[in-house]
């Protein structure tokens, strides 16, 4: 039993750990309607939108100020943080990590990722 | 040959798309060395940490204003622009979407989430 | 003449320099409607709102990061940077620094200032 | 002596509102080595600059949302809370309102304003 458990073969380790955000992001759907006393995201979610938002603006920040302390550990716990309130708001909006990595599937399926390179610069000449 | 491609089957579809992350991951640390004329994560990177950085709070603040006008493609865009800009930061401090997935799928395992309660209790708790 | 200039009484300099951010408002409030190819108040209005806040998202983001620098300089460039964005904002929603300083001016009054303490402990407790 | 006190006379009410800033970073600079348990400038001091920082960066992002709500009422609060936080982080580097207002006075008589309009395009061309 143990011999075929999932951490025990490298590729299902990688394939588990790839479809993090996407089970994430269903966990996330099923508990914001769950009880605000023991489910944190049903907490957030009871409180509003702006509430989960504030947090992103929040999170940004501490991974800035953890980036310029260039403190490892704290930009990886950060990084995970902005983007668990990420997908809050996308669950929010009827929305979930699919979305997202589609997206940037897409961005780099058209472009070998170039499109990032033209994308902003545009963004910039255009108001 | 051309009918039994990767797309057609859901299931690998599924696998790509988790996978995005770090392929994403795998490409900017090769971009970052790149030329700055024609790729945009060397052209960000040449700047320093601090555009990189910039870029992280400008993002977050452009999700922020798309959640608010509950505009879904935007939504989308900017939460793949914030995720993406993430990236090219953990790439500059020798990290990769790898760690944060290991993050976020150690507090899943953890506390089937309920870290994610408990965590920012306290830290309000402790200054 | 020269001898009565306002720079050459401190008590006038003072009093002239309390009033630069009313007087910045009501620049502000001018330009706004003026040339967006002369005036960078008239072009990032002309842009819409979205151009400004994410002004100050922007401006906030490098005023965290100039704090943990630790550089004088740039904190206070980046502290006007910020203000001047907030008063851009303050123009566009029919407000004026006037509006702001009379806030505080009224936290102030209520409480020395301990409003403050109460406040934001108080919008913790109440979600 | 009641009869002239300073609210009763416009210009000395003007005069007193203007000084706000100045007088709050007076009390800010005071207040900072206070006791925790009844000054929010000092309990906020003592959890140390990265949670003063924090503060700037979630207010900003309350500013933007209240501004996308068009709420008069928030955007004045908020644009409060980021000022007063701003001149915290002044504060604990040394520096005071007057700095800020200085640089602010520097540039509008350097140029009428205009020099906001230079810098930021400049900003953009050199990275």
């Amino acid at each position: 039993m143990t011999m075929t458990s999932p951490a025990a073969d490298p590729h299902d380790a990688l394939t588990r750990l790839s479809g993090t955000l996407m089970r994430l992001s269903a966990v996330i759907e099923q508990r914001r309607a769950g009880d605000p006393s023991t489910s944190y995201v049903a907490k957030l979610t009871a409180k509003g939108g702006d509430a989960v938002l504030k947090k992103v603006g929040e999170e940004a920040t501490e991974l800035v100020m953890a980036a310029k302390d260039g403190a490892k550990d704290r930009i990886v716990a950060e990084t995970a943080d902005l983007w668990f309130h990420s997908l809050l708001v996308l669950s929010m909006h009827g929305l979930s990590a699919a979305d997202v990595l589609a997206e940037l599937a897409r961005r780099e399926g058209e472009s070998g990722l170039e499109e990032f390179a033209k994308r902003p610069a545009t963004k910039e000449m255009t108001p």
